[in-house]
């Protein structure tokens, strides 16, 4: 057993540290209350488990049970995230120093919860249109209830259109906490500023990136490794980097970009219907229809008797069977 | 608070809503009953106790307790396990209208989960080689019982070996919530159909993708982000994807395929002792014991005095040290 | 119901097995205590919790209780890893075969835990300057408490700053645990023997591989999918690899690595100030203040025309705007 002295020296240590700056809110509360992680990815899961009982509901009720027990997992996931919301505002406010919306962080987080549960059908709705475009893009799903239960693309796509929303009402630390969440467990990046249309499938999802400023269409098919990012970062006078700014790429209505693609660049547009090759990198515009490959590096072999040879042309199939 | 009113109009919505399709059992679940994927989990989590109960078993027990207490684990995993399957059987049943095989969906899972538990012993030497070729693969390893516990690579094929036996059960969902939980927890997205070879071994691991029709033999050696993946997939004459047909390279033993590689096709075959070398992009079959490097772009170098140089020749190791 | 002589039958087969050798300790336990992986991650959360109150800890204080919650989470994690550490220094004992030190496995990991826990003053200072980093060098990034609550990048090296203390003082097992946690929650893999100074940054993170013989200096950034690695391994007279040689390269004060690059061996430098551009192979060393590019292969666009076209020159920005 270590000595209860020494313990409480370590403490006083930790706490009352001179010499290396503390970090506003994240080692010293201050009586700050902050939005708990736990609650947060809490509040996540019941929104999910409303959206598909059928695979997420930690309870077995069918019919119109169904109904109120889903009625019931969306009431208590309410006053939970409006709780968050009220202290992730006035975290902000404290932060901030106190601006005159200080006084109405109650008020403003009944309003995002009230226009959080609103969209909840509607994002249902385009839920069911992602679900069906990975059924339809992956030979090996087996079945819609497959592809809800078990695919990493589909889990990051339920995930964000959540968290979406809530970055779209401009709520601190909630809507990131949550796509960092659908990152640890898939592996998928996607910024919840992203704007993604419907019917959005990301197939096996490792290593893929999205970035905030991303404007993504329609039926937009992704595969793993792909980074839709930032060129470079604008810095300001101070040689500080400018936030806000227009950073990330536009992909158009039905395009399909292969593993490993990188595209950066706040003004590159993939055009409609564009196929995007494994491994290409892009920082350039390409017009709608365009098929861009790479000349990849042919790969050399040496055969056991010594022999070399390149294995094929300069030219390879993107992957896409082209 | 929300308004109780409010709340009761969005639960209506969302369980009674037109004009979007609903996701058959996903979204409502109509009395259907459907695996639980918490339940999934902790039956896997069991089933690896038992394998290695040195490291995943949660009580700590030794000798002729051991014994004891893996024989009750067996017990309770048997008996949940074979409600999971009963339940996925009942669901795929009740998806394709009802074959005869309906009324027998109890017999069949207990057929499956006798199968399933028969296998462990042979499953338990298989893996015992991959502890191994881990082991001897990697200079960092400090021990075996450290390659167990600590090893993503090892996990992955741990519960792959486990899930591939309920695939070749043909068991509906269960096989692939068990690969993805790996995928999530690893990074290493193996589908449950891959047939894999003993003293198979993956190092770091992450954005490694092993297709559902790939074969790989004995001892073979993948770095991360290397893909056996498609390269096309068929349509049918009504454009939709043709499932089932062989899409994923064959890796025969003994090969090394180092980090990044991508390995594409359903009539690309690695021969025996063949070393494919980092970032490779291959889409050829390769004869046994052949070399394969990139003729790796020479990156350009400007030095602080402005002046340009190629930091290497043209040809670059793989990083096999050849 | 499976019967219970089948069930005994495989529990029987399972630990009475011949014909494949059996993993030292990971298989059976023969009595051996071993280090609990949840018990571990259990201790690893109070650190971090302690370290970072105001995003980790699970109870809601302030002011003056903060400093009393904190010493009391500090003494639980004091004693938990104590016991773990114990078992892990008596399990290595018991496999080398019981070296002298073996009678002292207890006044070590005493010594161990007081070390450990000694440290955590500098090693929060260090932390503090990391998020720094993070904050400053994304423009996504809209708090240092988001930073701290949300970034991957961030968590790995907690975990990883921590980790290696316990390496440092040669602790089996439980370092590399502490740092393949971070990893399945990251995709970021720090081996917990790298050496990597303050204000350290990984943005997006997945897919990072830093080997166990890296020296990472000041105020580095590096992004997802970088690979520090081993060039190749050296092998014993037995044709055994060689364990404990530098494998790794070094990398000087404020270098940054764009997403994808692979830097590889031992005697690989990095110098102070360098930038490796997106998806470089490196295996040579390169001055300070040098910028390397890839000279990317230039995408072919075959538009809806059929006429093809290089939507870019040879050579490409390194995605850091120069």
């Amino acid at each position: 057993m270590m000595e209860s002295t020494k313990l409480d020296a370590i403490a006083r240590e930790l706490f009352a540290r001179e010499g290396c700056p503390s970090i506003s809110g994240a080692h010293h509360r201050d009586g700050l209350m902050v939005a708990g992680q736990r609650a947060v990815i809490a509040v996540l899961e019941d929104l999910i488990s409303v959206l598909f009982p059928g695979c997420y509901l930690t309870h077995e009720v069918g019919g119109a049970d169904l109904a109120a027990c889903a009625r019931a997992v969306l009431g208590k996931a309410a006053n939970s995230l409006q709780e968050q919301v009220r202290m992730a505002f006035e975290f902000a406010c404290a932060v901030e120093n106190c601006t005159p919306q200080c006084q109405t962080c109650q008020e403003r987080a009944t309003a995002v919860v009230e226009g959080m549960l609103g969209a909840l059908p509607e994002i249902l709705c385009v839920l069911q249109e992602d679900v069906e475009a990975a059924y339809e893009g992956d030979p090996a799903a087996k079945s819609t209830m497959e592809v809800v239960m078990s695919y990493p693309g589909v889990y990051a796509v339920i995930v964000h259109r959540i968290a979406h929303e809530l970055y779209r009402a401009e709520v601190p630390l909630i809507p990131r906490m949550m796509s960092e969440h659908a990152h640890s467990r898939t592996g998928i990046d996607i910024h919840p500023g992203a704007q993604i249309g419907p019917g959005f499938f990301i197939d096996h999802g490792t290593g893929v990136v999205i970035g905030e400023t991303c404007v993504i269409g329609k039926r937009v098919k992704l595969y793993q490794g792909v980074t839709l990012g930032a060129l470079s970062f604008e810095k300001d006078a101070q040689g500080r980097l400018v936030k806000g700014v227009k950073r990330h790429p536009d992909v158009e209505d039905h395009v399909v970009v292969y593993a490993g693609a990188t595209i950066l660049g706040g003004r590159t547009r993939i055009g409609t219907g564009a196929v995007i090759g494994g491994n290409v990198w892009l920082t350039h515009s390409v017009p709608p229809g365009a098929k861009v490959y790479n000349q990849q590096p042919s790969p050399l072999i040496r055969e056991v008797d010594g022999s070399w040879k390149t294995s094929q042309g300069p030219w390879q199939s993107a992957g896409d069977g082209i």
